[in-house]
């Protein structure tokens, strides 16, 4: 195999005509493969679903004196709080325990500064003549989505191998306007990148014009190793704290890829001020949310040493499945100098940088053939990739037989589409 | 006993003397005890508490073919739709099946009026000069809060043994600015009313000059009947649908006293073009909801007959209890023609009627001796009772002892409290 833009008219001809050759071959295989969302497999579930077995005792329905069954502790069980604690590195007096999706506690937040105004808000931001949001890109998807959704003005903020481009982002705050910024700070959405020490320090102590200024920090990865040992991870409170920034970030996790997608405990994380002030409006909103399953999380999981066992297992169904994508990106695509792509040790995604111009084009070829992957655009705001180049791979729902098939139909149809832009 | 208003001076200043030992003696007892809130007891937890025996065979993680402990399926399981749609006398596409909330739901709801605008607003309601909100009184506190919190300035109506003052909504709604009303019309929340047919037939044919007026149906009680037979109640979504107002009406409900309090399912229920529109808004906040609850709950209440039947297993522990405060009522206040109080047969309380002016002094009467009610005022706009005299009785946390002791206490502050207001 030979570099592509090195190839004459007549060989790259000759390659795509076998190319479609083989196209044709996969296609009629009539396969249907998914791998468009970082969903668990059902092996993960299945490890996970003794979960069920708890909650069977009257003694485990009490949780520090609490009756778990019925209404009350807005903020969640001690013991649920002392668990996430734990894992994020922060205190427990810092945790909200909610309910079943970290997504619906970050759209949550953002909802109410748009209705009501944060801590440190001079008015609720549906009063403000404009907002901005920074957007780290690639990005992840739902994210940018929320933000979109209240009519904020997404800014692409580029990724680099340190996290999101510092300099771009230290122009950005000076405007008043630029109300927050997304972050996935470990095993970031798509790259898999982690930020670095010196990203993070300049993240918690910049000085925003705004002072109302929202830090979102999805930890979503935060203990989500595929490769590897447990990597620590500074605990922003405490970061944004050393700059005089406590109020200025909310942390968010959940156990969505730990126990159960969607049937898991979420939380956020947050200074106590922000808590307190938090705590008043969400008890507007709830009595409490599910300490039911946050109990039976807490008798599942036990604590961060335990939960880290199990991530291990979680590791082991993983591993092999984003090694089977990184080993035949390697084979079929690195010599042919058409594409770059990470190769993280943990998260859920391979971010995939196809030759500019084809990302589209991939995924239409893909979709053709039965392999379905998240759209084309949609790590970058308003969907709208303008290298049109980033594809991200979500390798953890097929088994690694599917995933190989999937794959080899997705080399070739980014092969084809790099020849179609070189010119056949 | 005499009627208190026919005591000669000298003869209420004898029975105060009385009543302030009596008092006194009471009070000495150091009791305990906690009337504020509908929470169910104990007894009724236990007796659900086999709801945790369920998902533990790998064929009940499946239904209608979908993995319920993976995401997805954003508005509910399909088995989770016909449940309450059986309940509820609707249609399954009707219904959205949520969280373990179903206050949340409702919160949400007039939140995406106010920060997206509903199916039929012409802006969001956030952008409007003023928004005005019907509350009948005595009505449900929380309900109260939501559109306090949104700064909608809120319009009591006054309640009858019907339901709302139906001259009183007709002759509001011609305002535009007047977006919406809180309804509970079965076993109205404090009343235990249940709305006349007349009533639904008027509220289901207004026309309202807000084209986005949102009526909001918390049918909370829709099944919680703990004296006699289940009484059917007509479908609201269709009753608005023949007037022509498919979409003016969201109905909300929840098994939080069917089966745990806060570790249940809420639902909410509307026309097919009003899910469309909020499953768009939706999608943006969430993947899915607990969708493991969600079959545990299918599997555990089956369907309406089969619920019908644990409802009354509960009105075997509530009736009890509501019947010990009725008769305690009965005997040590009705001959003094000091209060009033509704006779409810379904629902989670007793809406009692102090005499005016006496609400806040019997409730604090009553703290002093160890037993915490529902605030004094609560039941009203604001808080704010102008009569103060309303007082929300909760009987169904506490054990019939406990409850009767609560009530002895109570009893006599309502006695101090009404010959304080006479003159002593």
């Amino acid at each position: 195999m030979t570099s592509y833009p090195q190839l004459s008219a007549q060989e790259r001809q000759e390659e795509y005509r076998r190319l479609q050759a083989e196209y044709e071959a996969l296609k009629s295989r009539g396969v249907k493969l998914n791998m468009a969302r970082g969903k668990p497999g059902k092996t993960q579930l299945d490890m996970v679903s003794d979960l069920f077995d708890l909650m069977r005792s009257p003694e485990e329905y009490v949780s520090d004196g609490v009756d778990v069954r019925n209404y009350g502790e807005l903020s969640g069980l001690p013991a649920a709080k002392h668990l996430f604690a734990d894992i994020l590195g922060c205190r427990p007096q810092e945790v909200f325990v909610g309910g079943n999706a970290s997504l619906q506690l970050m759209y949550d937040t953002i909802s109410k500064a748009y209705t009501h105004g944060l801590l440190h808000s001079p008015r609720p931001w549906c009063r403000e003549e404009k907002v901005k949001w920074l957007c780290p890109a690639p990005g992840y998807d739902r994210h940018f989505k929320v933000t979109e959704s209240f009519g904020f003005e997404l800014i692409t903020i580029p990724m680099t191998p340190e996290g999101p481009d510092m300099d771009a982002v230290e122009a950005a705050i000076t405007d008043p306007a630029v109300k927050g910024m997304w972050n996935v700070p470990k095993y970031s959405n798509p790259d898999g990148i982690i930020y670095s020490q010196e990203t993070i320090r300049r993240i918690a102590s910049m000085k925003p014009a705004a002072p109302d200024f929202l830090l979102m920090w999805d930890n979503a990865y935060c203990i989500h190793e595929f490769e590897g040992d447990f990597v620590p991870f500074p605990d922003i409170l405490s970061e944004c704290a050393k700059y005089g920034n406590a109020d200025m970030v909310f942390e968010f996790a959940s156990t969505s890829k730990i126990t159960l997608p969607g049937a898991g405990v979420s939380c956020f994380a947050c200074s106590e001020a922000n808590m307190a002030y938090m705590e008043e409006l969400i008890g507007v909103q709830a009595i409490s949310f599910d300490k039911v399953n946050q109990q039976r999380h807490v008798l599942y999981l036990k604590d961060k040493a335990h939960t880290l066992d199990l991530m291990k297992r979680h590791a082991a169904i993983l591993g092999p499945k984003f090694r089977c994508v990184l080993d035949m990106l390697q084979e079929q695509i690195d010599p042919l100098d058409i594409a770059q792509w990470q190769r993280p040790k943990g998260g859920y995604f391979i971010s995939f940088n196809a030759m500019p111009g084809t990302a589209k084009r991939v995924l239409a070829l893909c979709k053709e053939a039965g392999v379905t992957m998240t759209g084309a655009g949609a790590t970058f705001p308003y969907g709208k990739d303008p290298q049109d180049s980033n594809i991200r791979i979500a390798p953890s729902l097929p088994p690694v037989e599917e995933l190989r098939q999937a794959m080899e139909i997705f080399c070739v149809c980014v092969k084809l589409a790099a020849l179609e832009k070189l010119g056949v």
